[in-house]
């Protein structure tokens, strides 16, 4: 089964051979975003962001312009008097009117499922709740496999927000796809959720957790490094507490595997210090390309324009 | 006289000819919805929306892109400085070098036609204030033809908010250009204003004025129900009374004729229960695509692309 | 050395040439306003507005557009997840693997120079604290230009906030180029800075400072009024003290030459009565044509398209 006509709302709904067809795609298509393309010309992509989220709105809208399609929607509820009042179904049996595909960013869980069901064309998911954030997932891979080449035996650390951060449940059922060790780096007060823990090993992927990030550091290919979002903190005491726990810095990177890369869904605060940016370890902002080149993948194969 | 140049501010400035070119090309355009179009490429339309309306925006949006046109402006007051201490007249004036058409929504009455007469380009009233709502009207008028095959003889009841709702008015003089029985079912509060009822009277536009839905759901082939909308009471305490008066179950329906058809302008509330959703009545959502399909009929035929 | 590639910071960066190739490309590209073109095609421009200004971004959206280009970006740090608690330095990374060329306003002096540098794709300056507006001035260069036929002998009144208003420094900066007699009207509050009228004897620029407008009236060929910006006053009743102090009238333009045109960054407020738009002196709304036309021209020689 291809990808045409699909939904992305979860990892956990892609078999590796539909995973290997984003990556072969991403790679086939990653000219494209400076040359432009006609590939999605006509077609337009819908953006409901009912939670504000720049980057990741920009990156779709990105990808949709650069393979010839157009872009419509909102970039915050506040814009958006399709919301006031209005279930989301609703909304988006209004806005498949409008668009060939739907990307949706919403606060609550199991919100992009939901407009999948009701919604006549594809929906795929631009984060909802501390949720799944399956695109992200996406382009941290394509990023691993392009910038090291291959995914099969790397050793990934995983590290920060591991409780609420909503990239680091997708990347971690995606990588389950692959044969690779994982290190779960996190206070004890923002460990993995057991749900997804549980999941993991019932998938027979090989992981660890640990909360010093130095003991891991000499062994690891990739370290992935997450936000600490006070967002999604009930108690601010608890943020505080634990903010700026795994900063890294050029002298803490002596450690590191010469070619080991760190990765970072971004914005970053103080978790990554900027003396880091000029080290051949840093592919953060690398990363955001990817991440383009990855959405026109998805895109392209979603809308049936490449198989 | 054609369209082609010509403000769209108020459905009494058109002929019957002028509408019924509009519904042609409508129909003309419709398979461009799927399809895309080169008819409009290289023409901008402004959006000004100095109150947010995020799904007429997109509708409007869609049909420009749907032809092959592109789109700026702004979605809500806050956004654009333009509006900042500037009159409406110069706003005009300066973004009529920036467009080929534009698009208002103002909370004033009368500012599209302000706009309008200070524009050298042509303005489209996407809804001032409680007054008309012009491309609601003609897209609601399109759904039915579509939808029934004709639009002399039929029987519709305009059901809700007839005094403030601004789709009412423009719809009721619209239909009065066609053979209709038109139906004004509202709480006494709500009944439709003496100015509108007094032109339709000497249009010749038989009607009737009714409390109680029950009495006209047999008779009808279109039930029109609007929203109570809160934003349009001066008292609060008199909107809390007549919210949810005509509520719309599949009960209720059971008196109905088995092809009347159920239009809303959106969004729906509590008018409609969402069991109706799965009834064949239901064509809200239908009418939504229609919306696309009437504004790409008069932006084409506005911007001279059609005749 | 040409334009391509280049950030457009300050107007003190460029060569007389510099200026002449975009007033000359500007006039060459001047129909495709209307006519389109596919010159940027595939091209994406990225608007970061970091403080609002529907008016430049719409004028550089138009044309981008006009040019067969396409736009992302943000309209306000309220839509902005990109700048919550981001460095400028790592928005600028990020989006430099969007687009194809930057335009940003943000209200911090020095703030697109720091762009510039992080960035890997030419920044244009929209607009910074109370520093530089450099394409307000190469617009409005470019209008007395097409309006007069010259620029060379001119004698140019810049009149109202000259301390505060940023479009006056680079208007200022960019004519000393030419030989101009320059006239600077300001209430004694309001005079222009000494290290821009220290600057500009330095270059040889030929100016004199007055506070009566009506003594400068009968020699001027170029009115260029300013709005006195409240939000630039840190002191409120130094403002309402000002506020209104050159108000233009058709009484006072009797005093002028007839040929005389009067120009405004707009919006404009009490400044200019709305009596004068109707006289041949105005020239403030086709100024906003002409400022599409430059933005048109400078976009395509930075990009490339044209030299």
């Amino acid at each position: 089964m291809g990808l045409k006509g699909r939904d992305i709302v979860s990892v956990t709904d892609f078999s590796k051979e539909d995973v290997d067809s984003i990556m072969r795609t991403a790679k086939k298509l990653e000219p494209l975003t400076k040359e432009g393309s006609d590939l999605l010309k006509g077609k337009v992509l819908g953006t409901l962001f009912f939670e504000p989220s720049t980057r990741t709105r920009l990156s779709f809208e990105t990808a949709m312009i650069r393979l010839g399609g157009s872009v419509i929607g909102f970039a915050e509820p506040g814009t958006s008097s399709i919301a006031k009042g209005e279930t989301l179904a609703d909304t988006v049996r209004v806005v498949e009117n409008y668009a060939d595909i739907l990307v949706i960013r919403h606060p609550l869980e199991g919100s992009s499922r939901l407009a999948a069901d009701y919604s006549s064309i594809p929906v795929i998911n631009a984060g909802a709740g501390s949720e799944e954030h399956p695109t992200q997932a996406f382009l941290d891979l394509y990023t691993m496999w392009r910038e090291l080449g291959k995914v099969d035996g790397l050793n990934i650390a995983i590290v920060g927000d591991l409780k609420y951060g909503r990239t680091v449940h997708s990347l971690a059922y995606l990588l389950s796809k692959y044969r690779v060790n994982l290190f779960f780096v996190s206070p004890p007060t923002l460990r993995i959720r057991e749900e997804v823990s549980g999941d993991l090993r019932k998938l027979g992927t090989k992981f660890e957790e640990r909360t010093d990030i130095k003991e891991v550091l000499p062994m690891i290919d990739v370290l992935y490094l997450t936000r600490i979002q006070k967002e999604r903190f009930p108690d601010l005491a608890e943020y505080e507490k634990v903010k700026g726990y795994y900063r890294i810095t050029t002298e803490l990177l002596k450690e590191a595997k010469g070619n080991m890369i760190i990765l970072h869904p971004l914005p970053r605060l103080d978790e990554i210090d900027v003396a880091v940016d000029a080290t051949p370890h840093a592919r953060y902002f690398k990363q955001v390309f990817y991440g383009v080149v990855t959405r026109m993948a998805i895109l392209a194969l979603v809308l049936g324009a490449v198989d």
